[in-house]
């Protein structure tokens, strides 16, 4: 497989060819112009000649079609407000499947985009391929089912390729139907086929260009697939040599680290700086660390359970690897390192893309793993360093299997919400901390106070406290009110009676508000059912917890709440991967779907039936005769 | 919860006011025409006027942003051709926040869209209501964060709610960036918000329209819930009730499922009509089938892990519902009963949306289920029936939990395209046989012929043989096509060497082909790893097998081949819930998340954490000494 490179000469272009095929630009029954196909493509034209580009603006089909086309491009574009310095022109070329030659000859373009129904040209398993490979066959142009593009592929592949090898103007081939698809593509994103010589490396791993993220899931698949054949004793060792790795080069990662940390400073916020900063102190952790998820039970292929079908015939479902996940993570280098350890121990090819304050510190860390990673090859582990963003790789649900997100609130939300592949994570932690009429007062309190105040910003802190009534009249509510005011945390009032009582208090900015401080919500609440129900309203199913000493009050509860943690009489801070006993921590998940709560290792596998007979058909079910018994 | 009626008034309107904010109709920095928006919206409003629709087209605006929008619109729509009888005007408003009110009372117009960048009126939560509801509190219009609205919330929603319920005029506020956005409108899509006091059914269960599909969900949800919390003994009372009913009401239900099939008939495939034809046999099996669920072990609540944190502090991770669930079924009105007794068992909410040939069986089966429920109520389970479009419900991805299609290819890939709910299923099933050098070919011919013949259209049905090259010296090769076509299976030759051997045999259509019929792909391979390889790029990693004597090499494929089932000396037919002894099967899975292969009931389960404490406190992790001792 060819990797590719990035698209240098596309947005190095000038002089620009934009040829549009008429029945791009027209309704499907092809007596209307398509206005807001015409409109876009204005908008993104006038916003290039903005920035300096000339363009020659071109529609392509019958003359009748070419004129009404470019005379609506002419229409349009007179309507926006002149800016730049960069000239666009308009014509017409009298056919859609031939590229539009003699006008990129006259006007020296160094770049023609061709825009159809067509979203490019499509390798065997009818996926579009980035980069064009003459050495690659059977390629055909995708077309819209619907509107299928009367283009002849082998002529119009043909010369294309003969423009960008023979007279050096990179064709590019998308689809109107792409949102920003000219913007997009002057960036540099991956959209649509590229026809360029250049944007081919002909040797692997050369330095020129970086491959396209598509490219690197599919080879982390590859490489996972390597990876998960090795023997345990194989595995286990890549993992100590990386340990060893991090030791070795600890120098040139702090080097690296203390550039991007320099290059921060005063830039972002103290907080953020902290967690960017690497130490020695924290280089040996982390090295510990993977030494001892090295020494952890074999995570592949372990037996979930056992049936024998039929006679002789025998099924077992074992763990497998999910095989490709994304990680996006934000300013801390040190995750990098973890993550790597926990997808190569579960046998998982890996995508990593983190944030642009440590891109040195997570170059260096790429580096030292990829090279302990021995046979399998780098292309385990890709670190995505390009200018492509992160939307890019959301789109990639075929071949990525998981996306992580470690990061902050707001990236999660963007990731959940733009995105088809499954989102390992939470968005947000609102839980709520009922305190039942039947409390240990004490117990509450200092549960209370712990669930806050332990690490007031993280996702299982508590966010409401919901006071069961009663206490109103045995003393209970200034209790709670002092115990938070001097561990220093400002309440907030919800609900006529708390608002009434503590009429200094501000109220709760919103029913459901994580405030990440010093704060909370208080709410005083007639009974655990209305507890319960609040907390199904206004909650985020990440952690909640009953204080009582009513046991069937409790139980009642813990069945209720529909959260992926649920406390009896404990703090909710408790919520956590390596607290719960799961070693590594993957991550916490709100999701419903694969993995709920602290996910360790085991929400990096999936599971593989496997079957073992001697020759059992199935014969309309006369074949044997089944048994199924659980054998375990 | 007041439930949403359709939006009948919206559809009916002739005379319409389109209202468009300049802010939405111009870039961000406010100088230049969004021409792909105003473009689009020329489109919809010439399509709408050629159905007969009188528009009044508003700008609204300051005079210079108005006057500028709306020639904009005069310039574009003049590119249009004329069709139809609809007169089309357009005018300006002074004032983007308020409406336009003279407009809508010269011209009569009973429907004002009003297009902003706001999506509509949002709830507590943050999300989209569809029908305004002036009983709910705390509505305020939701706005792109990039570009919020300078309409004062309350002023715009009572004006919007005057002219709805005191003029007559009928209010819709949705958002330019909603593709084809008033050409859904006037279809009756639930986009964005609307006023009118009609669309708000007083009577709780008024026959008069059906809910929103969120609607649907949000309260399958509630009912879920209270599903959940009853005693084992009265989830199993519920599904012994619905199997009674089904028998009870069988006359009803053969009587509209015989409608269903007269409509039908001569319009679609025999086989479809077959699969929608419902007999009192089918329906004592289907009875029988809920009284078997109803005696399968208890699913929900049941301990996967136990762990003891620290002294006193007990950590159990239990099965729990996942939710809500989306079933999408085509003509097969028996996997109504079957879906719905699942969903009750692991304590499911549901939403069903039948294929329309079978939709009076549905109605009926459905009324019939529901009845039966009792004290949880009809809502846990709700058919769709609306002329909501599956597209509308495949965009609830925050309501709805998984969606499970049952149907074609076409549907399943269709939904997995299109959706951001996880989706439980498979779209193709292109299986490979790998006969190895080491086979026992007598066992390798019976085992082919039972993968393809038993049932040549199912999902397990092998597709592709690929056999050892050393079999063309050893007299396999013959006897391979000769079982093949003895069964009457057609051979499609692949590669150099089966081509020149069976020059009769067409050429497979693709590398990856499932002919879900009397046909097959052979190829020659020269080792058993070019097979793992084949079948990685070309597999479907539905269930893949080898048959060999050589049960070293068998643990190798088996441990290679990275597909949801792989079978050594066994027929790919038993790739099937049922086979597997799961009991009743929900679906087989080709996603590596949540569940993979055949999935059984533990498909609509997920898991919770309960922990169960004296008062513990983390502080610092100085609150307790962790042991992390699994019990069990």
């Amino acid at each position: 497989m060819s990797s590719e490179a990035s698209r240098l000469n596309v947005m190095a272009a000038k002089n620009i060819v934009i040829q549009v095929t008429t029945s791009a630009a027209m309704s499907k029954a092809g007596n209307q112009l398509n206005l807001a196909a015409i409109g876009s493509i204005a908008d993104q034209v006038s916003m290039l000649a903005g920035k300096g580009h000339n363009i020659q603006l071109v529609a392509s089909g019958t003359s009748t079609s070419g004129a009404k086309v470019s005379g609506a491009f002419n229409a349009l574009l007179s309507l926006k407000e002149p800016e730049g310095s960069g000239l666009i022109h308009v014509s017409t070329h009298p056919d859609e499947s031939s590229l539009a030659s003699s006008t990129i000859q006259s006007t020296g373009s160094t770049l023609l985009i061709y825009l159809s129904h067509a979203q490019g040209i499509v390798d065997s398993k009818g996926k579009v391929v980035s980069t064009y490979d003459p050495s690659t066959a059977l390629l055909s142009p995708s077309a819209d089912t619907s509107n299928p593009m009367s283009l002849s592929s082998s002529s119009f592949v043909s010369s294309a390729w003969e423009l960008a090898s023979g007279h050096g103007c990179v064709v590019v081939m998308a689809s109107t139907s792409e949102t920003d698809v000219l913007s997009r593509i002057m960036a540099g994103h991956q959209i649509g086929t590229v026809f360029d010589p250049a944007a081919l490396t002909t040797a692997a791993g050369s330095a020129v260009g970086s491959s396209s993220s598509r490219d690197m899931a599919v080879r982390a698949r590859a490489a996972s697939r390597a990876l998960q054949a090795l023997p345990t004793e194989e595995r286990v060792a890549i993992l100590n040599r990386v340990a060893a790795a991090l030791i070795q080069h600890q120098e040139e990662i702090l080097t690296e680290n203390a550039k991007d940390v320099q290059e921060a400073e005063g830039k972002v916020a103290d907080s953020l700086l902290q967690r960017l900063v690497l130490k020695p102190s924290k280089i040996s952790l982390l090295a510990e660390g993977i030494r001892a998820i090295a020494l952890q039970e074999e995570p592949i292929g372990k037996l979930l359970t056992k049936t024998e079908v039929a006679e002789g015939l025998i099924l077992d479902k074992v763990t497998a690897p999910i095989g490709v996940l994304l990680i996006i993570f934000e300013a801390r280098p040190d995750a990098l390192p973890q993550i790597a350890s926990l997808a190569i121990r579960s046998g998982n090819g890996l995508l990593l893309k983190g944030g642009k304050e440590a891109a040195r510190s997570n170059a260096v860390l790429h580096r030292v793993i990829t090279q302990a990673v021995g046979p399998v090859g780098p292309d385990l582990i890709s670190l995505v360093q390009t200018r492509e963003e992160i939307s890019d790789l959301l789109g990639l649900d075929d071949v990525i299997d998981l996306v992580i997100p470690r990061g902050s609130n707001a990236l999660v939300t963007h990731i959940q919400r733009n995105t088809k592949i499954p989102v390992l994570g939470h968005a947000d932690g609102v839980c709520h901390l009922y305190i039942d009429e039947a409390a240990d007062l004490s117990m509450a309190l200092k549960v209370m106070v712990d669930s806050k105040v332990d690490y007031p910003a993280a996702c299982n802190a508590v966010e409401k406290v919901l006071l069961h009534a009663s206490w109103l009249n045995k003393g209970g509510f200034d209790s709670v009110c002092s115990a938070l005011r001097d561990a220093g945390v400002l309440i907030h009032a919800e609900g006529e009676a708390v608002t009434r009582l503590l009429s200094d208090a501000p109220p709760a900015p919103s029913g459901r508000h994580e405030y990440s401080a010093l704060a909370c919500t208080l709410r005083v609440v007639g009974s655990m059912q209305e507890a319960i129900d609040h907390i199904h309203a206004y909650g985020s199913s990440h952690t909640d917890a009953i204080i009582t000493e009513d046991f069937s009050q409790a139980e009642s509860f813990l069945k209720a709440v529909d959260s992926a943690c649920v406390f009896h009489n404990a703090s909710t801070r408790f919520a956590d991967g390596f607290r719960f006993g799961l070693g590594a921590e993957v991550g916490i998940s709100t999701s419903r779907i694969h993995a709920r709560g602290p996910v360790g290792v085991e929400g990096l596998l999936t599971s593989k039936w496997i079957m073992r007979g001697s020759g059992q058909i199935v014969a309309k079910d006369n074949g044997v005769s089944y048994t199924h018994k659980r054998m375990s």
